[in-house]
């Protein structure tokens, strides 16, 4: 048995994961019940897959596939073939879109929900577990569905409570972005590492601004590029003229450089429909087109989004922090394709939701846990246990959360301290004269936390006994409910 | 990109794992729903911890401890250090109190809900990641913690929509079958590994009988003893005197060979003091002493707990199948204690969610995904997208679910076909004639599959045209909710 062990052991987690508690629980089950409905009534339709997949079939579409080994979580099957934990919900829903294409009615559009998990170095909000929410539409070959998964976006943040007006969902299309770059001399399968690196260079615009996009365009990046120090991230190479080329589609207005390449007069084209869609749908400026917008990750092929919260709030130190992005997605018609050697259309959006219940935090929006804690009945007469948990059970059977001391009920004071560090909004008392008296006390926390923050005087506390009353045992249920009552504690099946 | 790769990738799983559809996923969610609820009115608190733990905190208590790097999915961190996936939910709450000792107040109430992992061989309906929804009470000495998680898993069980007497909560104690043990000469550290193996070939009975515990306690048993076939487990080895005393507890009445130790009488004075409680209660029957229960895991020292179903369901071939238990649990004094280097009294209970959804799914009691699917506006015209997308936007914001056809439009065949296979309740049509009169057409395809069951002859079928009918555009959203209502169709802000 372990208490014949030696040595403790160091309760600790690993770094980039969590515990969660009650109110981030009850505030992302809100927040998840939100996205679902709005979703369900986009005709979207739930499907969950496993966390373990075989590597090859989720394959390496991680920004960092630079390091091909890093990234994901793997680790070998009995029969060796290697196993990943998976790192979006994009990849797993490919792989059943093609294991079952026969059986599925396409479009399938189908929303997902859970945790993903990325073996990336943490960071403060940065962690190796976090949760996604995903919709997507596979076999959809128009920029309708992209359209609608932008308006559905836009609706979702609504819903959530995010005024109009401190959200957008921007538009990009990966074929201007490969047409421009075709035009720089970037095309062909030779260059797609080179292309990668120009599009992530582009991705970091909001964070680094236009000269750091230049950097990332030349010869690279300082992490604190005055000083010249901190980490250095290599330059994708461009000449000056060519650079000017990709920043000029950051630039407002900047478009004297553009390439009249097909794929660029597709891309161009696919967003002037997006465009005509959310705007005859009343979307406009709630979507819209952005040529910053890239996406990190490898598998886009068309439009790609980007949900991003513009209002700001104030951090702990009283400085002004934006969200920035919630969300992502995109357009990714070889995803399914691999698996079928045909492409497959398919669009889809993803929000980031740890990230957007913290920014629903700052706004008030999420909901809340309970904000008190059960009634406690406390153990004045050991012998009497069965009795309490019989008081204990008729207030639970009138809905009210209850429970009786199970500590060690030696010291009363522990068993008020519990009662207090649980919120409990009161505490049931019977020693044993209420108990021949055929009574019980019921100490209501609430009166005395607001009576005691009063009286200063410790000694006229202590006499005044605020908040406490007897009352028939038979009247306990009664009782109890008139003190949540009066205190505004919800209590009954509507809590459920 | 993809599309360029010669060979294709094979879409599968790995075995062990699934993928669930929108009708599990719905009532697993309001399963879950059910018992948070119960859980909290016996003032239980919400925990998550991580899918991930360093494999040290976790320690290994499966049964299949024999094969110490079997049972649990492992891998190295960046560091070197052993990670693995969590194999139940209570050994990271250890780890969790552990770890916030201080800060948290005790007795500790948490439940906790997820998956877990198993790396075992995986058969029919046992997988390698399945749901656990876990009670702990962590610092209470006495079984009146017990005594209350019993009657939490009955009331659970009733909450679901299980019957009185269609199940029990059965308990017994580690230190009855420890004092036994002790008494036949199995007593002491170097005993525990022997200890194990004959708690977990009396927790076989229910399997294998009578006869198939004495084989486990000899010599050991051939999967099929009479053609002495298939694998073999090996036995504990005791000799028929001792392999008697052990049996005697499974046997009604079969208690002469009781021993007197401390251990013993501790244990049957505490299952004593437990069944004064639960009868008190008014639990009687529904919580029961059973000597054949056992639980696999090595943790546990004082009370053990399962629940088991004892209504029969006949299978797809018409046998009679019981399911058997869908969860257990016990106290598990020393699990915290690894960390503290001090016992720290616990208990808990386990429910197997996805067994007892399927128990749930063949009572009928569990509840089903929406029944139909989204209303469907057909695409007649490509250029009008915009225009059909506004008439599903209309139909949205008034709380129906819709979506307009995403797929190629060219064929209305396959956009009817479409809607069949997503069981919508109607579809929306408006050609170049019905846009110049300002109407739409709706064909209601509940009644028209009604109508064409009643028809035989197909050419009949289409000259009828049944259930379908015009109306003016503005009128659309009405006439869509007398569809609806007609078959009883939910739809609105309800639905969520």
């Amino acid at each position: 048995m372990a208490k014949d062990k030696p040595s403790k052991l160091k309760a600790r987690l690993p770094r980039g994961l969590a515990d969660r508690g009650p109110a981030e629980l009850a505030g992302t089950r809100a927040m998840l019940d939100t996205i679902r409905r709005v979703y369900e009534l986009y005709g979207f339709e739930a499907l969950e897959t496993p966390f373990i997949e075989y590597t090859d079939a989720l394959g390496k579409f991680l920004p960092d596939q630079d390091r091909p080994n890093e990234g994901v979580f793997s680790f070998q099957d009995d029969d060796d073939q290697w196993l990943s934990l998976r790192y979006d919900l994009t990849a797993p829903l490919a792989r059943h879109v093609a294991e079952h294409f026969q059986d599925i009615a396409k479009p399938f559009r189908s929303y997902r929900q859970g945790w993903v998990f990325r073996n990336e170095k943490p960071g403060p909000g940065r962690f190796r577990q976090f949760m996604q929410f995903d919709a997507d539409t596979v076999g959809a070959p128009t920029v309708a569905a992209d359209a609608e998964i932008c308006m559905m976006a836009a609706d979702t943040l609504e819903a959530l409570g995010i005024a109009r007006g401190d959200y957008v969902i921007k538009v990009n299309n990966r074929k201007v972005l490969d047409g421009v770059l075709e035009a720089i001399g970037l095309g062909g399968d030779e260059n797609a590492g080179r292309r990668l690196t120009v599009l992530r260079a582009i991705d970091k615009f909001d964070k680094v601004g236009i000269e750091g996009v230049r950097d990332l365009l030349g010869e690279g990046r300082w992490e604190n590029p005055a000083a010249k120090s901190g980490d250095f991230t290599k330059g994708a190479g461009l000449d000056e003229g060519q650079a000017q080329v990709v920043l000029s589609m950051l630039t407002p207005g900047g478009g004297e450089f553009l390439p009249a390449s097909n794929t660029y007069l597709e891309g161009r084209q696919e967003l002037d429909e997006i465009e005509a869609l959310v705007n005859a749908a009343g979307y406009q400026g709630r979507v819209r087109v952005d040529s910053s917008v890239v996406r990190g990750l490898e598998y886009y092929t068309g439009p790609v989004f980007e949900a991003e919260l513009l209002f700001e709030v104030t951090d702990e130190k009283g400085r002004p922090v934006r969200f920035g992005s919630v969300g992502g997605g995109g357009r990714y018609d070889g995803l399914v394709g691999r698996f079928r050697g045909e492409a497959v259309p398919a669009t889809g959006f993803s929000i980031g939701v740890s990230r957007l219940a913290a920014a629903l935090t700052a706004l008030g929006k999420l909901e809340a846990a309970a904000e008190y804690g059960p009634v406690v009945v406390v153990v004045m007469d050991r012998d009497q246990t069965g009795h309490y948990m019989g008081l204990v059970k008729k207030l639970r059977e009138a809905g009210i959360r209850a429970e009786m001391y199970l500590g060690n009920p030696k010291n009363l004071g522990n068993q008020f301290k519990y009662a207090d560090r649980r919120n409990s909004p009161c505490v049931v008392i019977q020693g044993s004269d209420e108990r021949a008296a055929g009574t019980v006390q019921i100490k209501d926390l609430i009166e005395g936390a607001k009576a005691a923050a009063a009286i200063t005087d410790n000694a006229e506390w202590r006499e005044s006994r605020p908040a406490q009353f007897e009352c028939a045992e038979a009247e306990l249920v009664e009782k109890v409910k008139d003190v949540l009552g009066h205190h505004g504690v919800p209590y009954g099946e509507a809590r459920g």
